[in-house]
């Protein structure tokens, strides 16, 4: 099999980050794929990906803690009829990932030591969100 | 066929975001893949890609206003001399995305209902800028 | 061939835009491969990747002065333990690229005239970064 698909669910819990290391990498052991590019797409414009450090939570705090300040929720938005909440996570959006490719070698992401997936909800509410997982290899 | 490429060129017209979502789905229909991945790698650091929200055009508004304001165009920069429109260029390329990858299904793009394709031109005047479309699958 | 991987490794010197584009182009040589993509992943947190203007040297400086002012060192981060270049190191990461695809074309990867491919280190200490490079095509 050279391509291979399968979609995640992840219901959040408004803003926070999401640790899906392990259910991407439970996919690329299900595809059988030995040597290939794992492919991560996200079908949300107000929530995103990052690849970031898994060992310190406190990291996660600082990154939600920046991008809060550097992207304020509030009114000053033209588009504001969604909610206070809504334009600020669109621009969280563009600023960090919709996509993330990671090649897969020996059978497992090449991930380095430190590095975790996850998905980031920018919206206060809890949202059913979909990630397709594109593995292609042999 | 397993690789598939075509460019795509757009006159741009100033600083503006440029929906091209359609054009993407019609080389993937022209390719014939059914199940495989669409990259789009934008030839340019002073224009860049993002995929958004596709619904309410004051979103493109708010972003356009917050890139402005997050990066300033003027002469604050060392590389000044090809204007003040050019360095802020670079730095908003740096921010948003050269590159983007597309799950393609049943022969289409697994976009989100909300998700657009865009094509973010930072500079002052009208550019041909050159997107190459590639898709590999089967 | 259709998937084929190798890994660089590049000593830093402390923060610093490093470019990596020959040693690239080289492996996309040794390849073979003429038609097909170019994945580029960084198996870290505190360095990343950016496709950016190649020729004047100043647009390096005034991407680094950018990014120091939007994401200070300093202990003003709850993760403080690693130093005041840490966290901010991981911010600037998650706000540039862990990956990057480049399309292969006639056996060369199709970089615009002005493109050019850097590593960003973001620490103030020298370190080994590992970047895999993975090729996929025919």
């Amino acid at each position: 099999m050279s391509h291979y698909q399968q979609t995640i669910t992840i219901q959040t819990s408004g803003k926070s980050l999401h640790k899906i290391t392990s259910k991407v990498a439970a996919i690329v052991a299900d595809s059988g794929i030995q040597t290939g590019l794992c492919t991560l797409f996200l079908r949300h414009t107000s929530a995103s990906l990052i690849i970031q450090e898994n060992a310190d939570p406190d990291v996660l705090k600082d990154l939600s803690n920046f991008l809060a300040k550097l992207v304020p929720d509030g009114y000053d938005y033209i588009h504001s009829t969604e909610g206070p909440d809504d334009m600020p996570a669109h621009i969280r959006t563009v600023l960090t990932h919709t996509s993330e490719q990671i090649p897969i070698a020996n059978g497992r992401l090449v991930l380095g030591t430190w590095q975790g997936i996850y998905l980031w909800e920018h919206r206060d509410h809890s949202h059913r969100r979909e990630l397709m997982v594109h593995i292609s290899g042999e």
